[in-house]
């Protein structure tokens, strides 16, 4: 660790919280230079979704280097690249009946932000867009200016503006209609609130302390922004790619985004890569306004499109939303037992956060894990909110092993 | 090619100019599906400084894989990260006395200055930074504020402010002290002008045109700079990484920027990563402040490893020098032929630009090159630089080739 | 009128509504070039509290000529400027036990509300405020910023930002906390609003269409604001002189500003003039820090400290509650009689706003006013609403006479 | 003064500099409550064109006021507005075949500058504005963000932009074309710089440090300005209405500006009052899209009416001319006996500048000019200069005596 400490910057973090130096990974399981195992219940902050070095895309990427097969080419067009259009297309988009252009962006979801940004911004013509409270869509000044986290905003250095914050749905309190003080405004030429070019929202929170909105809650921001001739944009970068048991979060929630901001993990192995998926009528990009060095990753499109194939059939979505059962079952036991009915529990599919109302405590009980084997971080306002998101891939066995040792970990360092 | 236009969003550029799938590479040469071979004079855009394919690090890439080695990790601490640490510390850092901390952003160029930014507007207080004219620094909010070019700042939606801008070294004419007006109203309390946060800028404006800075003009930046505590920032994306001869653009040049920005070249392989350097004394972060899904590549952290040997002893920087010159004989020879007094040469190391004054003309030889087997791309405003940048490790005889090519090309299309 | 339309600009607007040339006037009446007499329910848009050409400031302003007294001094000081500060300060701050710095700024409300803005940034080092749906504060850039109006707004040119748009009072249904989502997002480290530099509102937005904030809502925002070290700001520009029957327009409301914006009135005479009360502990201004030529207008000091004295006793005050009654008690009854159920009615001291909901309709009566001898403005929404606002000398027979007018204006003009 | 201590804001200044109370005036002299007499060579910061209380407008306004006139219409017509129109156009546009309509906006210079911010800004549908070193147009936030007094920019607590910084002429050295960056980088696709709104300047800078700029380099800002479609705003607030020897301060200067800002002397007596000239093709306002409630002050337009006479022959402006030989001539005399070759004077008209180049030298003469009897203020960067700007009318023995005083100060505290 010395190393680090001596030659990386001080704004390192995680590596702060799991002192340790990781060597290799097999699933939802690490293992540290020492030898020591940890079952992970973090994922890469949601980009391992179908876990650690999955033997068939490790298998593809082998394949794919031996092949000399291109693995830089901005937006040229390659045969990997074509692969994976082709799979998107007919395993996610065609099935569901979702018609979208793809693009390609820097492989950051900061990145993807931004370019949607510029896109809303470009066809309304307007400047300011809708955000919500708790949001987080990136670190990049475009992208930070949606984002709520006041860490990230204060180092900025400059004001981030040109957005109106509206409260997220339930954060009010559950059923009110954090909408309707905008909604008003909208419609009075006098209020100071001019029609948005876009809403950006996340379907569930992650960062933000895993808040999850309503189907109606959803479906009331779009018709508000389609009311207004403005873009409709789904942030999925952390809770698509199947991690709600369906490959995007709204596939059941009755919206039809205008823009999906997808990253983290489409590129199926933790390999960067960033789209967004635009309706073809919004596509209205000249040739080259947004670029990007590394939008052609062609061992992100080799993974990524390997990925594609957990989406085939049914079993995967399945066997996801068995797991979350399994896991919803497991923690409501843990809090049932631990008997603070303050702590909330919330979750959809296989994210699940337990909201301690705490930060010493959640920090503590994420503490706790790690010296019991588990890794687990923290979200949500100043870090009081416990997030439980394993790989979907994640075998019972070792799922019930790390729901035993959050348990664990709850009980000695979450007492009250 | 049909796929890409059905599927791929109007936003696709260098696909348009060569419109073939590549399938696979070696070092400076590119084969498309039909089996067309092209001679690549383009290196991704200053990213394949090593060519495609490396064998050496193909070899640790798989290796890595094949032992499950973590391939994502955030700012945890892997082997991977600490090997490559190390290794640019021993190989980089330390032999040109240079001491600075080590910080991974997300893996692109952008959020590389993006960070850097807020790191200088943290450390001063200010808001303001200088860029200069024909600079590129990337896509997105922050970095687009510094970059000049007008299709990519038109595109953003929203003013680009908090930039004082300044023309770069050359632009009203060898030897003017582009710098003048600016040092006097630092020193004028009411000429509007606050000192900045930071001065930025590449020591050659490879998207910009190919315009090279002298040591001299570089020096009274950074004296500027100083002058007035803002930070001295060099973006060596693109220049960077044994570019020019030397590993860093600004060795020879007299100066000692506070911060470096590097992406492109970095990750040896094509495969993305982004780092600052950061001099300890203004290594300010706190942790967590500014981070990045993305910014724990290990695979980058394997193939960027590899890359550094080039730079253990001397040998490969001489090649380097030595295939520079052998380029400039032969443009400056294909010039002389061609007999336009107009058209300019610039450039040192491995990039040369061909400044033909005319976006049709520079258009049109990048066309004509590629119906012979040669890729090539434009720069500078409106695209009329022709910009000649093989890989580093270009064989002499392929290097022979693609010349050749280009010198067709520019006879045939570059005729008066 | 011809001169008019010749030499003047288009922005003219209120020659179109009342096309005649007004030449002379006393108290509440108005006289065209042609002998044409109007009553004047508009008051000089709220300036001319003591009616046109007050006999007793005429005979000061007379003798201050007279005298070659001093008639513009910037901030030196005079002889008139004392007299006014001991006046205001023996006969309106003193009897009410507050204790407030005076600032003279350039004499329009806007630059007063500039003013306050500054210093309140400079306190707090924060950047945005608070302002209401609704609000009107001004037509420079930073006051713009804070008002509701769209046609204003647009004319900007550029992005109006540093504002945190909130709910006026009443804006979402008689009692309804519209201060909740910003309490709760004050709370909330990662709501993405931080704690602004202040809270800034009129306690009846007349240009606003005349809606009237209570007094507990008024306590909660400054409450807030004191809760989160924000300064509370009231612009009591237009309702404040006296208008609402008190001097302050917030006396009875329990609440204590810790700036006040004052214009419009206070130069007496309809003079320009523009102060800002700042609680001593935030007279935080550097000497010239903010400035402005015309801020000492000796002429308006004349006249506005003989309009001081109107307020020496209560008599005054309960004239204008009574008036106030009077103009109720009539308009009452002209909407039973007019029967439209949609129809509101606000108002509180000399100041009422009819709303029809609908500009068309509070355009005609206007219009139909005028022809009758009454002069009339609309505010609000799109000018949804008459606004009733006589000077508060206005002599009981003149205010019946108007109030009959404006009664068969409504019936001529706003019938079904 | 202990009033001034105990009730004014900290912020006022001026009375610190002159720590007297004034009572009276007439012409260039004033005096004080203890009887004390002062040359007045400050005019009311060049509002005072007419000296103090001029005869003949006092008689035409005590005439006004006693005839009842309206004295507040905003932008009602008016019978004295009605004349100022009129004479406006007959004695100064028509004779100078000048076509311009008038708007008169809320009577502060800053105002008159907004105004034509957002006229530029709507009319070309840009952002950004071309401002100058040292300039001076306002305190309200679209003004300031082009002032570039430091101590008034960091008093805006929020970031002034949307501003491209020039030098000005003269600043870069005597016959440095300062253009020549700008030029170049509106002609570059890639320079960041995009073409402004418009051009806005004064042809002297009055407040910036007596700063004139050449005809020539006046000329080839116009031509800038129009070759890329940028209205040329001439802020003549301060050195128009006569100060030069001419109405405008560019009449022979071979410049015709889009937009002329007047204010300041405009009003004749000291009244406050402010004009924007508009070329009718860009009298581009909807009614009412800039307002403000002080903008029809018909006693303003009374002495404002009554100032033009000065113009309806060429006697005045010879006068001026003549006056302003006598200030250069013994000017010169005082700095040669002085015998100090770094300091500067600078000067046209009836105003001069005495660049010291030390604040604090510049602060002794004028404090030892009080003591003397004469009052005189400092402008320029941190008030090095000393500004004589005596009213236009000062009778030739009051100059002199003046210009003895200052030659006093002068010897006594500018000793070297």
């Amino acid at each position: 660790m010395k190393v680090f400490e001596r030659l990386e910057s001080e704004v390192r973090a995680y590596c702060r919280t799991w002192p340790v130096v990781f060597k290799s990974a097999r699933n939802a399981v690490m293992f540290d230079e020492e030898g020591g195992r940890y079952v992970d219940f973090f994922a890469g902050a949601g980009v391992l979704n179908f876990g650690h070095n999955d033997p068939k895309m490790k298998e593809a990427l082998i394949a794919y280097l031996q092949s000399d097969g291109v693995s830089h080419s901005l937006d040229m067009s390659t045969t990997a690249k074509r692969r994976f259009l082709e799979r998107f297309n007919d395993v996610i988009l065609g099935p569901r009946g979702m018609r979208y252009k793809m693009q390609f962006t820097g492989p950051t979801g900061t990145n993807a932000v931004e370019a949607a940004l510029k896109l809303a911004r470009k066809i309304t013509g307007r400047q300011r867009v809708v955000a919500f409270t708790d949001g987080f869509h990136g670190m990049t000044l475009g992208a930070l200016a949606l984002t709520g986290n006041g860490l990230h905003r204060a180092a900025a250095g400059v004001a981030l503006e040109h957005v109106i914050r509206v409260p997220f749905d339930g954060y009010l309190g559950r059923g009110v209609d954090t909408l309707e003080p905008l909604r008003r405004q909208l419609e009075d030429p006098s209020s100071g609130v001019l029609p948005p070019a876009a809403f950006v929202l996340e379907t569930i929170q992650a960062e933000g302390g895993v808040n999850i909105a309503r189907a109606e809650w959803l479906q009331s921001v779009q018709a508000l922004a389609h009311q207004h001739g403005s873009l409709f944009i789904v942030d999925d970068i952390q809770v698509g790619c199947g991690r709600t048991g369906t490959y995007f979060s709204f596939e059941d929630l009755g919206i039809e985004p205008d823009v999906v901001c997808l990253a983290k993990g489409i590129g199926g192995y933790g390999l960067p890569m960033a789209m967004l998926l635009v309706k073809p009528e919004h596509d209205a990009w000249k040739p080259g306004e947004h670029t990007g060095t590394f939008r052609g990753q062609d061992l992100s499109f080799v993974a990524g499109t390997e990925a594609l194939s957990y989406f085939e059939d049914t079993r995967f979505a399945e066997s996801v939303k068995a797991k979350g059962a399994r896991i919803r079952e497991r923690l409501v036991r843990m809090l049932d037992a631990h008997g603070d009915r303050a702590i909330e529990l919330r979750g959809r599919g296989m994210i699940y956060g337990i909201d301690t109302h705490s930060p010493d405590k959640a920090k503590a009980v994420s503490a706790a894990a790690f010296e019991r084997g588990l890794i687990i971080a923290t979200c949500g306002p100043s870090g009081r909110v416990v997030k439980v998101m394993p790989p979907l891939t994640t075998e019972d066995a070792v799922l019930d092993e790390g729901l035993d040792l959050l348990a664990g970990a709850f009980e000695s360092a979450g007492g009250k």
